[in-house]
């Protein structure tokens, strides 16, 4: 088999064999296929595309390029979830908690922040003491015991990805359908999970920007799971503008916190009670409205707020930030963002708020960036909100005053202020499951 | 200026700026940008194609990446010549002779044979004695005294051309239209010559398999030309099957002096006529009709044979082998290949011959293969041609006995014979020049 023949067939737009893609994601990974053939490749890839079939045949040899964790030491079934990332997503912290408290087990490995998207390990480590890297036994006895556990990546998962990724960084040929949906599942077939619910973010500030292109990437990424025989069902969430109001590390825990208290914004609550919900109808649980139900009562009861709790406290973080956010460690300054005119919010854009939140310190600009967790943002007005000149839009937070020049003006530039009251967006678009497309 | 954005802006189907191009050829070269993003926008441009624009400006950077030929010691026009490449094509040695007896002055470099094509300097060695290798100076001398030099290209001929051939050799990107024109124009820009005639071969032998590809690949190399300043035209001849009867390098210089002798095949001496009478109008020698009256008047007066024998003389050639063919060395073995059944020739596998040939020790297998000079084809029965079984189709020439059960069975196979006369053929299908394409 010669890597010149498969690009030539790819190029041609045929389809490639299980055995042509194997031996491709193996050989390169072994250093047998050189960077400049795979290039090429990954080029043709993006004009030619991938069926459904190359493209889970490819997900598998890159998720098999690496370890395959095995869950089987922790009882029942567990369900994983991954978001196509945002700014302000904090369901994790939320749903996690909420899946637990039903029953169903949560293992769950997270990343961290880079550029203008947080991580879920960063925000966890804003609580003082977490510890985030547990070696595997403890990590299953957490899950045992509380019924979810969220750490760091760790182990060599998917390495044919991290090469893969490196290079289509540099070529141009990262927004590919097939090739995002293979890069990610990759990575969630190794976390081996039984169940996998996606939350493809789409809008402005997500890396789908259409409806359209994002309901096909759930396409490909459930057809993928299924595949793999893991039950896989996506929902189409917005991120046009940011979710919640907090954008940085504490001030998102505060409000997914908040949100397991019964009193989170309207738009957070709803995106996680519908994420949680379809991990447990995953699960088998029942009908996913008899699901929701369960999710509503989780956070009623007080029930998922004791699991974020009881995780806390198996990873070594201080509770009592928890139990009393008030505690958390304050930002040194403090500024009002305000409108300078009157009018309906007409859109925030969602990538600038992340730049500014890096600009405050509550992100990475590079890998090796120090994170200062009280730093960030709250908004204070959101989509379709009426202001006043002189109302506050956001509340920026940092350790140093200078920061604020630069943040200041990108999230003034965010707000766009018109005057009429903009249409209500649905915070659900659609979902997917291996049958259907079911659009709200 | 950075090479992924650049990559991303082709990728998009948009045209790279002239800055754009000679910073992508000039840094490539000087190992700044990496194969692997090369390969990318190679596969790219396969895709989304080049403007004549961005191809005429991407040529002349690739030109202008090693020495530039200064024919300037040359006097009058000098007009260059360049063929596709084929099987039995030794055009070059009947129209070299005929545009140089006409007062035309032709400096050609010329390239070696690889694979199932030939290549002029093979041709030229076959001639004993004969230097293919000169100093610019004696390269000058010979052409000012004799008319014309054909030799080996020397220096370091846009080096950036060979880099890129090198890499879309093994990315599956060499049959990309406007990547094949730089390709050649690059290296025709670099070798100095005043105007340039293409020889556009197209048919089953040739690299071009379609009549509308080649027509659309000389629009491209004439525009490059016309944009470097260079008067050029291209003709698109047959390359259907085999030019002429001879294959192998001692066999078609006998029959290209037959040619220049007024005995050549119909097929060669007209196809060399047009190509002449071209190149003649080129250098401002009148019309195409008047300059073809005066090639036909070369080979009747014996002057293009007397130009032969005189650059043959000049560079070390043994002229007894050209005023008397029946010295040149003979192969040791004859074979005839002869017909199964009787019938019209209906086809004859161009390319099938062009690996026969090599198979009987005519060619190189690989760049280090030694060529016996006196070993290839003589064609008996050509398109068109009524045959009996038992009848002659082919002569086959060759060192030892053993090479010819490959060669012979290549063929046999190769000439396909059929129940009725097939239609008559154009050798000319058109002419391209700056302003229109002319069809035959």
């Amino acid at each position: 088999m010669r890597m010149y023949d498969l690009i030539m067939k790819k190029r041609n737009g045929d389809a490639l064999t299980d055995s042509e893609i194997e031996y491709m994601i193996s050989d390169y990974v072994a250093g047998g296929i050189p960077d400049y053939q795979m290039s090429a490749m990954l080029m043709a890839i993006y004009f030619k595309g991938m069926s459904d079939h190359e493209t889970a045949v490819m997900t598998n040899a890159v998720a098999h390029s690496g370890d395959m964790v095995d869950l089987s030491g922790i009882n029942g079934i567990k369900v994983d979830k991954h978001s196509t990332g945002g700014v302000g997503d904090k369901t994790t912290l939320v749903i996690g908690p909420i899946v637990a408290a039903c029953g169903v087990k949560v293992a769950k490995m997270s990343g961290r922040g880079l550029g203008h998207t947080g991580g879920t390990v960063d925000k966890m480590e804003a609580i003082p003491g977490m510890r985030t890297s547990l070696d595997t036994e403890e990590f299953f006895d957490v899950v045992n015991k509380t019924g979810l556990s969220v750490v760091g990546q760790s182990g060599n998962l998917a390495p044919a990805d991290k090469k893969l990724y490196a290079l289509r960084d540099v070529t141009a040929t990262v927004d590919s359908i097939p090739l995002i949906a293979a890069s990610i599942m990759s990575k969630k077939l190794a976390a081996g999970n039984d169940c996998i619910l996606l939350d493809v973010k789409t809008g402005s500030g997500a890396f789908m920007k259409s409806l359209d292109d994002s309901i096909l990437l759930a396409q490909k990424m459930v057809a993928i799971g299924e595949h793999a025989g893991k039950r896989t069902v996506a929902l189409i969430t917005d991120m046009d503008i940011p979710l919640g109001y907090g954008i940085g590390n504490s001030l998102e825990v505060i409000e997914a916190v908040e949100t397991l208290q019964g009193k989170g914004p309207q738009d957070l609550t709803e995106v996680c009670i519908s994420l949680a919900s379809n991990m447990l109808y995953l699960a088998n649980k029942g009908t996913v409205e008899e699901c929701r139900k369960m999710a509503v009562n989780a956070i009623e009861s007080g029930e998922a707020l004791n699991k974020l709790i009881a995780m806390v406290e198996a990873q070594g973080g201080d509770t009592q930030v928890i139990k009393d956010t008030e505690k958390f460690k304050k930002a040194a300054y403090v500024y009002d963002v305000v409108a300078k005119s009157k009018g309906y919010i007409t859109h925030i854009n969602t990538e600038q708020c992340g730049i500014a939140s890096v600009a405050l310190g509550a992100g990475r600009e590079t890998k090796d960036s120090i994170i200062d967790y009280a730093a960030g943002i709250v908004l204070k007005k959101k989509y379709g909100d009426q202001v006043e000149a002189g109302d506050v839009l956001a509340t920026l937070y940092a350790e140093k005053e200078s920061y604020f020049a630069t943040a200041s003006e990108l999230i003034e530039r965010a707000y766009k202020i018109g005057t009429d009251k903009p249409e209500n967006k649905p915070l659900v678009y659609a979902r997917v499951d291996k049958n259907s497309v079911e659009k709200y």
